[in-house]
């Protein structure tokens, strides 16, 4: 990337009138110098089976040529044409729930044939067409892609070869999984059952793995493609996004991000988070670390908000705030969805910069100081790297794991990521995500475990001897608890760690009126802060950090810490609130030697930090809060970016509500 | 009409035993002086496909006849009998849930030709029969028709016929409803998708008005088929219904009442409501507001409550009140649904005046004093007529718009007429309602439009002319932001109005914790007062009423008025407590000059006046509280009918809880 | 019975690896002799249609014999196959949601004809082969056998030809269903509706009842079936269970329990119920006194829960507590479902004795208690008979009547049971269940009358004769309202039992800020006690015990008291706060005569007696409470089993916290 990239989603098959003249001047005043296209409009330029009318795009990549902005081109295969689906019904995927409905996008099976045949035709045409194009600097293949719960029986087929596969006999395959179990033992394999109506959780998270597994070959088959056009200097990058609350909330259920991102030059995401009195800026660091961690490596913000929902607009400064946030945790680029608003159908009401009226507007008007900033700064701001000392472990087997085995009171394996990031958050300590299966943990100091339910021995072995070599391990309950076929292991509990944590325990209730009590909190802190889950542990070699506060429970341990060889493995038994969450990870922070002078601000003062191009390093303070803040500036004297003014060392920094300073050292 | 009539809805056909002479005796005692019969027993008149048994029909008309009670001859087309969906089970209406399933009433595809072939033999045979008995005085098409979601492939063909019709060329349609989002292009008219998946609100609300539509034409076709039978003095009408919450609440959502009205001969209705400590009567005077509108005449309340369910049994004196409130809505007659309370099935808890045991009770008892006042002051109260200076303009338009684009929160188009009638009630303006088509906006020195989201630029014209010329016009939030295709228009928001409104804003937010601030309010009436909706409007030569009283947003204005011409426009851009919408609302209303001596008067005492036959204005008091209340009459002296005595201008009117007095000058 | 039981359920089919020997050791040591095997693993003993694989059944009743532990093995029925729904899809019940999927238990036509072919093949097999092995003491035919819904076309056809040996003709069926309502008479046979749409609640439970008829009928033929095998001293039983709600609430709404215990030796049961600090027995007097009443003796408790769901993981104590409460109620046996905790699917969180790690923990030493003092006390606890002079008279047909006609609010008529039950419970009143069509009514004392909604004439006749003889009789509202048809009586209401009851009402609301008053109720604490229903009540003969405290309804009376002949009725017209039902109940209590000692007792202090196989006199007295309570010993000395000490009469005795007490005179 050769510079910051600001951009926009823009829709010119969508104009209610001729507006690209128009539209560009905005967008130069901006300082957009990027725009992504095509994706989402195959009924334009394939208007009729065969018949294509690329037309749109061409003046679209001409106009903005000439304008000296760039244009990332994405295939239109995610949103089928009415054509195809009269001619051929079936390429609607069939789920759970029944046969598919035209009408919404993401609706097909991505593995039926006729689908791909013409996906494939469409995105040769396209990509064939403006491959050669100058605007042209990448492709984004197909769009926030999911399996949309394919489930027919051609899908079934294909389910059933992967699980002989998988497990070569069906003696093994039914002992894995436990089959057995009201008689749904399977012993032959033509027997084996539509899974859309199982009640084995192992089996369905199998299937739920391997629809995952459609999406990467799905994606990895569109990257291909693209590959045979790109030139030298493009890329091809792919939309990921998150479980969806409403907002970016998690580790996405549908898609193995880590595998499926293999495929591509660089990743892409959605990001988008509540604002105005909700903005924390948690969502955009969560998503832009789990992001990078993808290939380990600067990322684009393909989408993020504008004006978006009538909840969202942002209020004055928060569109910088943002903006500067994501470029802190690494990104290269930050594009809006979408530069103008919709006038009909499903997403009218989630605006644009512009709004309907396509006037100047507030919104507008302060993208136009980032954009400017943007550009000036590139050089300082751009390809920022990471070195940090924390990772935390995420797995879709472990989420799916958690759906089938739900905790009581509704709270899911997000919950459990997300109680344990915010706080990480909060205390200004940044992180890597990893895959249980990574295995370099010695890159890391610190290796914080939500809820890793269901997993292999190898993974829990790796993290065992990660602690006896000198690391530090913070578990959640319910880790170690299952294999990966989500069979309850047989052994003490935790299962595998419960060596290094020096701990077990045999029995675990709900939460009800539990406290904890223990040298670690003040007085009343932890009253009455246990809910959803508490496992009765009883410690072997473990120091006990807290207890229950409970009539018949309180001699069970629920926070321990263990020694063990050079490191630490600490255990959480239950789920807590955030306080008492933040105490407990202060003090393994502190422990594992991570505690620094960033970590004395803490939320609303942000800090994210790394290295430019330059060696240089970066230093990003956020004010994520109505008030204006006030700190001592702890490192050596730098140049403050924004304001363009020296910052000593110990001076007094004073930030407005909502705002933003970034000094390089 | 020749006198008030008195009425219940009479089914020997679910008569556990016989009744007819001793029902016929106790409904003489009560007054009665109408039977409703015969809608709803398809499957008893015609036992078997082409065998029919009039004789129940036969022997209560005669009945009646003999004891001087007239009798509405329904068509029993409403319920489908059980042999006719086992011959043809395709007369079941296809819905977007699938195909529909024998059981209850109203589930027929009212587009069959088998189905409409079996209505059109009965209703021939049926009115045929009776058309010459002297009982009979009119007739009801059907009751409370409505499209039933039908949705099958031959109403999807039909409909695309009529999009043609509408839109001539594809290009038309695709610009018009935004079809090239997400892919939703329609090239060729033999693409064009089933409409039950769509995401796109323009292309579903135009099914909507498709399927209002056959509703339209569908009673148009049987009130032909009964017109052929008609004598001279029947009449034929039918029983249009609201919106159901459980009762009655606003505009009905599947029929368009000022379309299907116009075949009839004089508008019907039902009017249920809360009672009890919730009767308010604002459901009564809303029912009646809108029906007489449709003819611009007076109507008839084919049904309301006797004792109903068990939350809604009157209290002593309810009974009553209602029954006169009617009348002075302009209703020409009261008819209860139903005599007795039925004894196996769906509407068993919903009883009749009579309970199940068929003996006198406290309510059949305050029914006979009802009977025999509208015998005797009959010519008094009959055909009033109103001459109302406000109008409300609604339109099923605009609702389904904001069905498909929903308020935050769950506030819908009707909530938002409510908000509006229901303060317009309590200061006792009385009003028409009107659709934007009407095109004598002249009639009225008031228009009151609430949300009128989706409508025509002819429309918008109209109303910016009726104030340029003299008139008021209140407006609340989100009026005229889209086109009649639910197009958000791209000019200044709101979008032509804004000429005549003095304003223009191009964001809107979500409120939380907002209030208003403004000259208009008392200290601390209107904080915490802004909920669902606002709009953040910059007046141009608008005055501003009130201010938003929010850290961010303070510099907004929130409700504006503006002199255009001789007249005003009021904007209202924010949904507010009601006690706000009373406050904008008086101020309106003293404006545009219409604050009279009654308006002095409020809620719980209830003012409703017109002229009678006689050209005497005749005024009713209504107390609406279980309290007595008092108050000075402040007309000139006249007749109080119901204690038969002259109240003089000036004198104290002492009512008691849930009372009313009639005064005629 | 020759000694108490004391059991698991035993899965060698689903267990990860070896460890029958060590389970069997581990059973010896918690004093188990009874293990259940066999049920809901089919696919394990049939692996492919006609290959039959009893391996785990033979090795596990080898096992057992030697260790001396008893075994019940249960028919495999409940759990089909895979290999059967691949073959012969149409086995899954088609309901009125469709067609059923493979997945779960409990979803087969239990009228399908390859169903039942399949079935009675793996039924004689598996009983022909064990019913010889000395281990063998009984069987269970099937599991918590249900309709699953069975809704297809094969089912009703059997319904129609049902319906008209019930009703005999279409005129008769179409009255007393009231068809004609909705034009949903029925006028030819052929033209019967397919009942699964019907909104005739009529209808709607002749359906359910018929569905509830096809449970006995399998029932009974799969007991025929194993009696063919049975040797002598062999039991066969059923495993009945409840209303679920999470935990067993009341009458099983799909089965009953009359009719269908008819064809077993003995009665058997699950009862699971809530834990912890919501421990109170009442499930599981409730659920002893419904199986004990089925064939008024003994029974089996073949599932009940050990550590069971987090939330239910049992306190210290509270196992022992559970156990002898069954006891107390009359069990012979007490089995936990189950040995072991399951490692994979549906049920990985419903633990058994054992955790997942087979490891002694603290539930499962407190087994070992029990075991021993089962063992020990066996010839003085079993076969506990009871001579109760109270009875609840509780039936299917007012549960489903209730279903069709809600109550305002949500209550059910399991929840008027309960209401009224569990104060019974706390003034230790013991009581036996009988159905409406019980004849020797003179056996009690007390009956008390939950919702009987929909009932013969013959039952409310036998009940006034009942009265009238001198027995009393307490009615909650709505009994007697509708006759077996759910056809509403036209007489005065009560329904026949008006006369008993000298009163009658005619109307009836939904209760609003509605207390009582009376002389009953102690100052303040009927204030804002009813809820959910309440009828206008007119005395003709009876006392007034409580009015209605309400400005509009305070004129009728809420709770009356008739003497009727030597006995008395008592009518209570509304639901109301369990306090005030306490307040009810006593006085009837007193008045009936059987106020006793242990009536001067409350909960949480719970009594209960009986008579052993030696004619004494066993009392139990439990705390169910988390303190300790000390109660005055009232009945003449005896000896205490558990301690093993006399009590003499009016000695201090002090029950620790969850403790029990067990004194045989």
């Amino acid at each position: 990337m050769k510079k910051l990239l600001y951009g926009v989603a823009y829709y010119d098959e969508y104009m209610p009138h001729e507006r690209l003249e128009e539209d560009i001047r905005m967008m130069k005043e901006a300082g957009i110098n990027v725009v992504r296209i095509a994706e989402s409009t195959w009924s334009t330029h394939e208007p009729q089976n065969g018949v294509f009318d690329f037309s749109s795009v061409d003046r679209v990549l001409d106009a903005m040529h000439q304008a000296g902005i760039h244009v990332i081109v994405g295939t239109p295969t995610y949103a089928v044409p009415t054509w195809m689906v009269k001619e051929h019904p079936n390429v609607l995927a069939e789920t759970a729930k029944g046969q598919g409905r035209y009408g919404a996008r993401q609706i097909m099976d991505i593995t039926n044939p006729t689908y791909l045949f013409y996906a494939e035709r469409i995105i040769r045409k396209l990509i064939g067409r403006v491959s050669n194009h100058p605007a042209v600097i990448g492709y984004q293949t197909d769009n926030e892609t999911k399996h949309y719960d394919t489930a027919g029986s051609n899908v079934q087929l294909q389910f059933v070869k992967y699980m002989r596969e998988t497990y070569t006999t069906l003696d093994n395959l039914n002992k894995e999984l436990g089959l057995d179990y009201w008689s749904n033992r399977i012993n032959s394999w033509e027997d084996f059952p539509s899974v859309v109506g199982t009640i084995n959780g192992s089996l369905g998270a199998e299937f739920a793995k391997f629809q995952r597994k459609l999406v990467t070959e799905f994606l990895a088959w569109q990257a291909a493609i693209v590959n045979e056009y790109k030139r030298p200097g493009q890329f091809v990058t792919q939309n990921f996004d998150f479980e969806w609350r409403g907002y970016s909330y998690g580790v996405q259920p549908s898609v193995d991000h880590f595998a499926a991102s293999a495929a591509f030059d660089i990743a892409g995401v959605d990001i988008y988070h509540p604002s105005q009195d909700e903005l924390t800026g948690i969502e955009i660091s969560l998503g832009g670390d789990m992001t990078r961690s993808l290939k380990r490596s600067n990322y684009l913000v393909i989408e993020t908000q504008a004006q978006a929902f009538p909840n969202w607009t942002p209020y004055p400064g928060q569109l910088r705030l943002q903006a500067f946030s994501h470029l802190a945790s690494g990104a290269n680029m930050v594009a809006y969805w979408h530069w103008h608003s919709i006038h009909n159908s499903f997403e009218t009401y989630w605006k644009g910069l512009l709004s309907h009226d396509f006037k100047p507007n507030p919104v507008y008007n302060e993208a136009k100081t980032i954009g400017r900033d943007f550009d000036r700064l590139s050089n300082q701001l751009i390809d920022l790297r990471k070195n940090n000392r924390v990772a935390i472990m995420v797995s879709n087997e472990a989420l799916t794991a958690l759906e089938w085995f739900k905790l009581p009171g509704g709270k899911t394996y997000n919950d459990v990521v997300r109680w344990m990031y915010d706080e990480l958050y909060k205390m200004n300590i940044e992180c890597d995500f990893i895959h249980p299966s990574y295995a370099r943990l010695e890159d890391y100091e610190l290796i914080v475990v939500p809820a890793l339910y269901a997993v292999t021995d190898e993974a829990l072995v790796r993290l065992n001897a990660f602690a006896l070599n000198g690391g530090h391990v913070i578990y959640s309950f319910k880790s170690g608890f299952a294999s990966e076929a989500i069979k309850v292991r047989t052994t003490d509990q935790p299962g595998i760690i419960h060596e290094a944590c020096g701990i077990t325990y045999r029995m675990f209730v709900e939460p009800k009126n539990v406290g904890l009590k223990g040298d670690l909190f003040r007085e009343g802190e932890a009253a009455d802060s246990v809910h959803s889950w508490m496992e009765l542990i009883t410690p072997t070699t473990a120091e006990v950090l807290a207890h229950y506060d409970h009539p018949q429970w309180g001699d069970y341990a629920a926070v321990t810490q263990n020694r063990y060889g050079k490191g630490t493995a600490t255990y959480i038994g239950c789920m807590t609130s955030s306080t008492v969450m933040n105490t407990i990870l202060k003090a393994a922070v502190q422990e594992a030697g991570l505690w620094g002078i960033d970590q004395e601000l803490a939320f609303p003062v942000i800090v994210k930090s790394g290295m430019n191009r330059e060696d240089q390093a970066v230093r990003y303070y956020f004010n994520y809060s109505d008030k204006p803040v006030s700190l001592t500036y702890p490192h050596v004297s730098g140049q403050e970016l924004l304001e363009e003014r020296l910052i000593k060392s110990g001076e007094q920094l004073l930030i407005e509500p909502w705002g933003v300073r970034i000094i390089v050292e």
